[in-house]
């Protein structure tokens, strides 16, 4: 496997991985950060819907950069606290669907996470600049290939 | 009751029932929309908490400018539409906590989600500012009033 840039490292720590010292003190358990995880990743669900409906129905902007702006700030948020140890195969809202893969190869899990950040966060660039429906379709293929990457190593099929 | 001013219902149709004319071809089930509505309050509750942890435990302003975004973002997003006719008693994740009036007292509850746009927006501006940890605390307290006046209103205790 081809080795992350240090950048692509720093970012993907930066956007994924922050757990944030502060809440060291408070323990939620696997259920929660699994419940958590999940809701999180319907949010992004609902608002790839709103994105793909938009661009197939009739661009609007100001629909797309509100739903553009909710995925970015989940992918930014945080999201690796969400993963943590003891969250393998417990049960949220449903069992888990992730595979032991992201407990092992936790750097390209990371990569890949920050890759959401990237790709989402561009997306709101690219969208708050007026660009054409087109260039907005291309930003947002990119930002889906990012989703079904992880899908395919991380996530087994529910 | 106060009849609200003119900004702030404009402030409530533009934040809350922005449903998106795009949007009209694709009608999702109401227990799809039941589905996405807890998620994303789920994640405003995940936010929420870690907001707090980190005002207890010891600021860390990039941890809760993360934390504000994403609530700003699922505030500003149209939360509105998740609302739409049908959604009074159906199950998402579990049977909605909704109550009758939300359906009936639309005016208000579209104020109320407004106000919650509005107190989450300003929370990521006085967060982003460097403002002292106690003048974020007393913006996170208006934004939590903004929740309860909403559950206390329109939400069945679950």
């Amino acid at each position: 496997m081809k080795k992350p840039s240090p950048t692509l490292v720093l970012a993907a720590t930066l956007a994924f991985a922050a757990a944030g010292s502060a809440c060291a003190q408070q323990a939620p358990k696997p259920e929660a950060l699994i419940k958590w995880r999940q809701s999180a990743f319907q949010v992004v669900a609902w608002n790839s819907g709103r994105i793909k409906s938009s661009l197939d129905g009739g661009y609007n902007k100001d629909q797309v950069l509100r739903s553009a702006n909710v995925i970015a700030a989940i992918a930014n948020s945080g999201l690796g606290s969400l993963f943590a140890a003891g969250t393998e195969s417990a049960k949220g809202w449903h069992d888990t669907t992730i595979k032991p893969e992201a407990f092992t190869n936790t750097a390209r899990f990371a990569e890949l996470g920050g890759e959401f950040a990237k790709e989402s966060t561009e997306l709101v660039r690219v969208v708050s600049s007026g660009a054409d429906a087109t260039v907005v379709k291309d930003q947002f293929g990119k930002l889906q290939k990012t989703c079904k990457s992880c899908h395919d190593d991380f996530r087994n099929a529910n």
